[in-house]
């Protein structure tokens, strides 16, 4: 098996738990909802809930679990957090001190797991409409940028708000405004659309994350609020500790994409 | 000024703070939303916080107060919640100790305060298609039953699903799940339609809490998940102090009802 594509979720975390999965999970268990993670000590874990309440658009929660418990009850109750992700980043204050395939020895008592939506799904949904996805097109990494906008403080954690921009023709945005709407949980809407000026973004071919994409003639850019959002706000407050998902690879629910649309 | 419907939400806080509106808020500074009040210690906000996310139906949280923090940054800076409600209930280990019109002496360093979405707001959506609620007709309470579902659990927060009843027009169903369903942050899609019995329910005639409204020949009865919902699963885990609003006192916020609609 050399993709795990038609895997379900439970064999598709299987291969990663046994270290036989290790690259990014991009198209892995198709059709199945996929989740950054950030796992940070209880006493931050309110602040940080609030945080995501407080910034929807960039921090969807999709599952958080209790203190100590590694497995998500309601994105996949038969996981779990410290084996079943390829790649894990251990922050320390606020540094990247480390990169694991296993977290079995971080997780204390006190850890909390937070599952929070990534954009694969709305891009499916968008593919699904005939409205193709550069980063796709081009097999890079989308291309995100930190923008002059400023998430809503909660506590400790403040900072501004990344966005990924994809660009389409001008007969596709609206029909892409209203494909993401349905889907709050995994982002939703768009955040801005057009002029990258307005939102603080000096040169589309500079993103601070990810590749540079091409924009081409007559295309409009349309920027979304970017899961890199609550690591980037996390990591600023400085943490003990904090753990994430390496980059581009995710945790793999038992939850549909479908199940997110609201209408 | 006899009623307070033309009020700006700012001038009918201030006729509440002085104490000249003791009465429910029903039609209070119409068109901007209405909100359950929760209050409880840090120790427990976490939890409790966890518990509206994973109940989103029942609990959707409007707005969340920093501990110590009476102003609700998002939902009206210049108000405060221990005086801006014409109504207080004080819970001690989760039997009903007191009433009041202003809890200044209660708002400890520690608490936290919750607003939480209320059925107004669908309701108002609901008029403006041109379908009638029953209990507004009727000039009375929702009725509200407890069901046979649990709540997905958090810690020590723990119960039943509580529901209020809206009979309709058959004609009339499909429009008012589309319509509720743009308002997720206020209790959003129906949770059941039709026969009662397949949600606990033995007669429509003795609700658990509100008042019974007549089901006319050839009306189908449509549940939504509500508000009291949070209340009562707090209550049942028994915490030293909980604060709410006494029913139908609600705190007005500065939030048009429309700012809801996600689509």
């Amino acid at each position: 098996m050399t993709t795990l594509a038609e895997a379900t979720p439970t064999e598709a975390r299987k291969r990663i738990r046994e270290g036989k999965w290790t690259k990014p999970t991009s198209g892995v268990s198709s059709g199945f909802t996929q989740a950054n993670l950030v796992v940070l000590p209880k006493e931050s874990a309110f602040e940080f809930l609030l945080f995501c309440h407080r910034n929807p658009k960039a921090c969807p929660v999709l599952d958080v679990t209790e203190p100590g418990v590694f497995a998500p009850a309601a994105a996949a109750p038969d996981a779990d957090l410290r084996t079943d992700i390829p790649g894990y980043r251990i922050y320390r204050n606020g540094v990247l001190d480390d990169e694991r395939i296993d977290i079995m020895d971080l997780w204390w008592d006190d850890m909390v797991g937070f599952l929070i939506g990534c954009s694969f799904t709305f891009e499916q949904a968008l593919i699904r409409n005939d409205i193709p996805i550069r980063n796709i097109e081009e097999q890079c990494n989308v291309p995100m940028y930190i923008t002059n906008r400023r998430c809503v403080q909660a506590g400790k954690f403040d900072g501004p708000l990344v966005v990924s921009m994809r660009p389409m023709q001008e007969k596709d945005v609206v029909r892409a405004v209203q494909v993401t709407s349905r889907f709050p949980s995994v982002h939703g809407s768009p955040v801005h659309i057009g002029n990258p000026d307005s939102i603080g973004i000096r040169d589309l071919d500079k993103p601070d994350f990810g590749d540079k994409v091409p924009v081409k003639e007559g295309e409009v850019p349309v920027f979304w609020a970017c899961g890199v959002t609550p690591q980037a706000v996390a990591m600023n407050s400085r943490p003990e500790i904090m753990i994430t998902h390496a980059p581009g690879h995710m945790f793999i629910t038992d939850l549909k994409d479908e199940q997110f649309s609201v209408l």
